[in-house]
């Protein structure tokens, strides 16, 4: 199975940076995955949503190609650990396509990345950080690998 | 609004813990709040999970007292952060009673504290390793806070 992740603009929190790289390690063990951090808006109020989407739309399509995508988005649907293990091993089934999910910034995926995406995912009814829900992601995508693998992985 | 927070054992991940700091940080801006780690059944193996329950169930009952508990589960509710906000703000509302979040250790909570609880709440679907999951709850807890105080809080 080949993974990636891409996001707009690198985890500012050292801590939540220190998890990401802790998890992409341990993800990086049971399969091939790299994180993409793409073109963040920069500079921009809050006001230039519409701009700022723009161009995190851009820096997202630069590094989709014809690859699975999975958006994470707060109206997705909602799985458990185990059905999210097993829909992970069916997408990766197809090896010349790569499973790449997407988060978003700090407003969220622009709605031309979601119209894209093969499958959109919620991962809570709560809303987290931008920064903790990627660290919730590759957290969750362990988990997954731990579980297609058979390993035993704590709760 | 009195706020406690309850787990068994210490955040072992250095960067988790940092994160534990970070949100209570936060959270004391905004509330008084305490985290409380309780003891936490060390050097048995996972076999005797009646033992380690019962030995962390006598910690945490030793700080429960007469607070309103409200105990990480996953089968529990789910609201989202509105919602969530909504009923923390209600549970706080008695000043002389202090709210009480207990979240468990590596086998989830004693049914014991469970059937003590008087809510119990589920944060996602999925499973979540049970030091992560105990950020994702302080992130809640500051996000709550920041609605009900009329701040604005990134996604």
């Amino acid at each position: 199975m080949k993974l990636k992740v891409l996001w707009p603009g690198k985890i500012r929190n050292d801590a939540v940076r220190q998890l990401q790289e802790f998890y992409l390690n341990r993800i990086n063990q049971l399969a091939q995955c790299e994180i993409v951090v793409t073109r963040e808006a920069k500079g921009l109020l809050e006001k230039h949503a519409g701009r700022i989407k723009e161009i995190e739309a851009r820096g997202l399509e630069k590094h989709i190609e014809d690859d699975y995508i999975i958006c994470l988005f707060d109206k997705g649907k909602k799985m458990n650990s185990p059905e999210f293990s097993r829909f992970l091993k069916k997408a990766g089934e197809s090896p010349a396509r790569t499973v790449t999910f997407v988060a978003g910034g700090f407003l969220g995926l622009p709605e031309r990345i979601l119209n894209r995406a093969d499958f959109l995912l919620s991962l809570s009814s709560m809303t987290f950080s931008h920064e903790l829900i990627r660290i919730m992601l590759l957290e969750q995508i362990y988990r997954s690998l731990s579980i297609v693998n058979g390993r035993q992985y704590a709760k």
